[in-house]
């Protein structure tokens, strides 16, 4: 079990294999970003993105997905997030493609009004198969607490 | 349609109307973010979100299809996103719910380095129908000039 305790500033750990599949790609898109270029070979063809690519969207998905994976393996007493920070698409994401995902813990600290929880920054870094970055961004979370009298 | 030169630093505009339904909460969360309270009516009653609630992620894919159906509509000529910035999930988003949007632009210029477009930043406020904001971000977007001349 992961608690609030456990988290030490600094760590960083990376994981996971997410196959991006073209028909999860344009299923994705039909229902939440039915933009051309991320539902259509030939109009995807004409812009920057060169060919088919997966909706920022369905990226921060594919990610949570893996992140979820990886806390639920090591029992990530998690409570939920109040948001994100700098969130930036710095490349594509082809069908075809696989997703890993590095996380550093960069500060926490207990919330000052629930002592059974704590807050906690993470810089979330998402890489191709290439190693590429193709995401990044700041996320803030909760989790709980093993000792809701503690002081570190 | 709209170009950069249409965009009008200031303006803001609300639309759209998107029903939360909780098969696709479930759905949703099952795939990209199965987290216990997102998925399971007692799992979620023992946390602060009270109910089954969606997925952060899931109201941020809710919202971009609300865009995307804006800009269809308006014929806005999008070159995607590199970004965004402060996103908020500020309030849980429930099935039942009915989600709108409000965008306010709030900066515009154009690109040193391509003369086919700009890029601008959106204020992007989600609510929900009891006009409860539900989600806040800063939107960082491309967008086509009508005239890669132009001085604007």
């Amino acid at each position: 079990m992961q608690f609030y305790e456990d988290l030490v500033v600094g760590d960083s750990e990376r994981f996971g294999a997410y196959p991006v599949t073209r028909e999860e790609v344009i299923a994705f898109a039909a229902r939440y970003d039915p933009q051309p270029f991320h539902l259509d070979d030939e109009a995807a063809a004409q812009t920057h993105f060169g060919r088919l690519s997966a909706s920022g969207w369905h990226t921060c998905a594919m990610t949570m997905a893996l992140l979820v994976e990886r806390h639920q393996r090591v029992g990530h007493q998690g409570l939920g997030s109040p948001g994100v920070d700098d969130l930036r698409w710095l490349r594509p994401v082809y069908p075809g493609d696989t997703l890993s995902v590095e996380i550093e813990v960069l500060s926490k600290r207990r919330s000052q009004t629930k002592p059974d929880r704590g807050l906690f920054q993470t810089a979330t870094r998402v890489y191709n198969q290439d190693n590429v970055l193709v995401l990044t961004m700041t996320s803030h979370a909760m989790v709980r607490t093993r000792d809701p009298g503690g002081k570190d």
